[in-house]
């Protein structure tokens, strides 16, 4: 995994059209007319966000069809999926730091109650 | 979850100094200056970058100390791992489909033998 690809993945992952998009695409094939129509923005627009998301490997095109359906290609999802896999640990940690912290708090107000 | 909270934090992990910053961090606390260490680039550039990741919530520094250390905050990377997750169906999709293919492969091969 060259780090520039997990670039251009986060890259084209940071923008709410784009992921609205491979959202879409999880549903099935679908083609450009398709894929803009839920959003109110113009077609040329759209197709500046299918090219980021295809440089990305994030989407493929069909040749085969003449309407040439845009399809999910997620194998730049799992490098991203496994990159931030490293950072599990710390976000479990940080849930169960809470806990504890919640639990000191209760502990010390019960501590104020024996004492007041 | 609101989107634009997974605008920020993917925006901030498109780029490959920051994402190092992160893996720093990991091991502990660390000094603007210690975070700058190993890489080639100016004191400034490594503040932008730490600007960049402070408001997207992926580090915080403590205003305890002096040097105010920089410490890693998961809750965010949480957030862009499960977004992610939606998606594993279809890199596992892919991995079953390549399985596939190479046992078609492997099968067509061995009629064109018993033909040939």
């Amino acid at each position: 995994m060259a780090p520039d690809r997990l670039d251009t993945t986060f890259a084209a992952l940071a923008d709410p059209t784009r992921r609205a998009i491979l959202a879409r695409l999880a549903l099935g094939e679908a083609s450009v007319t398709a894929l803009a129509a839920p959003f109110a923005i113009s077609l040329p627009a759209i197709s500046k966000h299918l090219k980021v998301l295809e440089r990305a490997g994030l989407i493929g095109r069909s040749r085969a069809a003449q309407w040439r359906p845009c399809r999910l290609e997620a194998a730049p999802l799992k490098d991203a999926a496994q990159w931030l896999e490293q950072y599990r640990r710390f976000w479990e940690e940080s849930l169960d730091r809470l806990a504890d912290y919640l639990g000191e708090l209760q502990r010390n107000g019960a501590g104020r109650d024996d004492n007041g």
